[in-house]
């Protein structure tokens, strides 16, 4: 991979609008849609460092999630639109830690979460070394913030 | 492919349990899950009458919606369990029609459908024509039904 | 309601971005997702013609789904940043139809439907007529088209 | 609520198979439909609990959830079936802890996490105590394993 980094390890979506099919009988939305709109936070951040996940699973790589945490601290409702931020935690060898917060178009925040992350090759599932550019990008980023 | 078709040419899911995640603020369930829920059974459609879709994507062939129709006839409601049949209504050399019928467990009908199918190679994404066999078998049954 | 009705009878949204979650395992976007990307422009379709769903529902209102039918013309691709169209159709004393096009940055029609809707009580279910400043501003809107 | 509480403190759900609708292009599951299978889980250990849902948002009570922990430790394919085993893990006058493990059908895990939740008023969107009844049965239920 040639593609160099150019991100401070940061990634922001703004103007995510509830959807009204990701609200449940509670009348708010239901809690798996914040996963979601971490995934959308995430893909920004690799695409604004220059991790482009469109390229590294055309080379036969995929990065799963290894897990996932997700703190509600106040409900999302149709029609709120939302701010997403992303960060880069940490990263070791082989795996890549990213923060994530939420905020409504009040200000008011309504989740925080983080997920960790690790390469693994499409066709035999073996786990792969987070490669190195990504790693020291990473590693660095956290130095400097 | 050598698999032999014994079904009939209809599949029947039992036992849907609607799930919280697929209401919405309306209370009830979210439209779009019913389109799921078609595909659930054109699954097992498919399965009972020997057609393994596992099977059709590793020799690289996939099976794609070309349209899909849905009327609503009833709501359902968190905690339902739904019947849903599935039915062969057509084929010709390009495509297959599917016709579905969701039954809730008070023997209410709330929806109905329909959904066209063609088979495209995977890496090419050019249209394949309906195997023989699969459009045989299909044709049979119109016929003795 | 004294909401003035200010639109074209047409709504349209834009740079609606392709999630990775709406990928299945064809590689493309799930036909789920396009129920709900219609969803969206009606909503703004409501939204610029001076139709509230949000007030709706306090006043005890329901606009459920009636039927939708979805043609798929062109996969949709994790990235791609789609633009949705959706028209008035038609209008009755008791339905709303609506029609929908998608697009994607290509400039390339993916997808295109149309959806039935009709106005119910959230405490009876039962059928209300569409409310006459709805109605009369749809068949205008249809005549001048 | 008069419901007696005849459960054992563990709910189990079998059968729960992997629909294609939650694969992505990775070729397995989306993340973010394990949230949802906790979810069902947890409702069949409320139910088996005698805590029923239903009853309770009918009373104007809801059940959020204050958090979601989960970690991915095998992929989830289309057609696998799945066990999901939910138990209570602790229970404060504010809030219920629960524990997750999904296996799939040849006896791997795939998946384990927790969630946490508390009661609120659907009006004031208040935090309620844990009712009593439920409360008590969750610590004894713990003392007994």
């Amino acid at each position: 991979m040639h593609v160099a980094l150019d991100g401070n390890g940061t990634g922001s979506i703004s103007g995510i609008k509830v959807r009204y099919a990701e609200t449940d009988q509670m009348g708010f939305v239901h809690h798996s849609n914040h996963i979601i709109w971490f995934e959308i936070a995430r893909m920004k951040l690799f695409q604004d460092n220059g991790i482009d996940i469109k390229k590294i699973e055309e080379e036969g790589l995929l990065l799963p999630v290894l897990s996932v945490e997700a703190k509600y601290i106040s409900p999302a409702f149709y029609g709120d639109e939302l701010n997403i931020n992303a960060y880069f935690m940490s990263s070791t060898n082989v795996r890549i830690k990213i923060q994530y917060e939420i905020v409504n178009d009040s200000g008011k925040k309504i989740c925080s979460g983080n997920s960790e992350h690790a390469f693994i090759s499409r066709n035999s599932r073996n786990l792969i070394l987070v490669p190195d550019w990504i790693n020291k990008k990473i590693v660095r980023i956290n130095k400097e913030n």
